[in-house]
């Protein structure tokens, strides 16, 4: 099993992208193809010790995180973006992770490898907490911005077949985000969404509001694109806060002060930094294409982008893309 | 200048709300007028020390923040939400906060106050940060769930005057809340939304993402009320986060413990988190009508209730209804 990356999206990319591969393909046992121009990735290869499992492949373009998507995709097929995509569809990859322009990849993914018969809309399905005893799953986090009611449903059914076949979870518990617990709250959208999820055979336990998200009340969290935008994004800025006085406590070696019931107290608070913390999130899956893709943080650092390859891993694994080719109808 | 308070509004009340309203009557020397049952309110306050400014004002009902707003403005007109809303309308309080079922507190103000002439829809305004440098107003924070796109300018034209009159902002900078920065982003009704804004005279500095809400780019931030409320929401939930773990640590006597740079870290850290903590933001206006209504949080301690009087005597003070009335025609 290859899993294919970017190695030319994002930031912090080639370097932080092949160190997160080479920490992946270590740590994980898997191979991985690192997708880009060769003599630049050969030559930050070498430079590490341990990298059997890593592999190049060639691609000379690079899609900037200003391009317009569909132009970009359209004008560079020799780009690590649509080799990427390319190499997921002929087979030869499980999965393509990428940091790069998320546009772009999702653009790439629906030329390349298209939906999944039956498929009406494909969505982006964040993953909160993958090494945690309880993650949480936002879908869609970003393509779809304006939903119709049944969209909403498909997101529950797409999340629902992640939550059981990849993290094992037996009957998902699924919330859908809204301004108010009862079921009179909402807008359009969300009233509307709500009735016709009580229809299926979904485990749906009702809307959840904002302050509920990341509390495990619900496996999956269902929403519009715009809004699940927002608030991955609204967590991400509050969580940045903590994280930047945590890395400043750290500048001001403040564990080396520390020690007792206050290093104990610091050490729990650094963990829940951790969990809204987008490194250490795992990156988002785009679920209903053919083929595994996940979305990893343009900002992502070698944790963040080893986190992706492990959920990209793990979605392959778990021949995620079959489970919903087979389970998809039967659901509904 | 007398402000209402409903003693009976809240997960604390009335013993809370009543500490709150004695708290900020001598802080910030203004007379609270306690709404609600006399006997009980007499009790209360006879346990604490210095209330010369304070006065109870009967109201014998109390409504209940399960109850369905109409119904509930409808069938109880001698309840402290109802008469508090009247106070205001008939000149005797220049502002009424509640903590209680904000459903009936918006429908009591746009039944007993009205909306102010040439208002389209009214709006709730969230205040983060009132006593700090950089105070950020988010608005619809939750009255309107489905909005046009001519809503959003006038939620922008409400909050500017707002950030002008109560805190003292020259050229409040507008930010639209969206999916992206780029002018292309968004859904229907942000994309919209932008182009009426251009053509305003407002401040308006374009597209604003969720991780970006706090950090002080805009004054005021535009957003639908489903949207808005969702987000405000998700920002208390990781607040309460690290809410919970700054409690456990004082439990810990985690203090005691630190010195040095550890405890400049921690006031650091606590301050932070202060932040973004429901009882420090000092309530949600609700702009547009014709008179003062503060919205604070239902789980709202005496801390709360202190901050969201100020916010109500701020407006109050600053004659915020009236340069409504005076610059709304004006800034369209």
């Amino acid at each position: 099993m290859i899993i294919a990356v970017d190695a030319h999206g994002g930031d912090y990319a080639p370097r932080e992208i092949v160190k997160g591969a080479i920490e992946a393909a270590e740590e994980y046992k898997v191979d991985v193809g690192l997708v880009g121009r060769k003599s630049v990735l050969q030559m930050l290869v070498r430079s590490h010790a341990r990298k059997s499992r890593i592999s190049i492949i060639e691609a000379n373009q690079i899609i900037d995180y200003r391009e317009e998507p569909f132009q970009a995709v359209n004008d560079k097929p020799d780009s690590s973006i649509v080799v990427g995509t390319n190499l997921v569809r002929d087979g030869i990859a499980s999965s393509f992770v990428s940091a790069g322009n998320t546009g772009a990849v999702v653009v790439a993914a629906f030329l390349n490898l298209g939906k999944i018969a039956g498929v009406e809309r494909a969505a982006v399905c964040a993953v909160y907490g993958i090494n945690t005893a309880n993650p949480v799953l936002i879908i869609d986090a970003g393509v779809n911005t304006d939903c119709q009611p049944r969209f909403l449903v498909e997101f529950a059914q797409l999340a629902t077949i992640f939550a059981k076949e990849v993290l094992g979870i037996d009957s998902p518990r699924v919330g859908l985000l809204n301004n108010g617990e009862e079921e009179t709250k909402g807008n359009l959208l969300t009233k509307d969404s709500y009735q016709l999820l009580k229809e299926t055979n979904l485990n749906f336990i009702g809307n959840m509001e904002g302050m509920e998200l990341l509390k495990g009340k619900a496996d999956v969290v269902v929403t519009d694109g715009f809004t699940g935008n927002i608030v991955i994004k609204t967590i991400e800025g509050v969580g940045d806060t903590f994280q930047d006085l945590l890395r400043m406590g750290h500048a001001l070696k403040v564990d080396r002060d520390l020690a007792g019931p206050a290093l104990v107290h610091y050490v729990e608070l650094a963990s829940t930094a951790k969990q809204v913390d987008y490194k250490e999130v795992g990156g988002a899956c785009l679920l209903g294409m053919n083929g595994n893709v996940v979305i990893a943080h343009g900002r992502s650092n070698a944790t963040a982008i080893r986190n992706a390859i492990y959920l990209a891993y793990r979605a392959a694994r778990s021949r995620l893309v079959e489970a919903i080719k087979d389970g998809y109808c039967v659901s509904k």
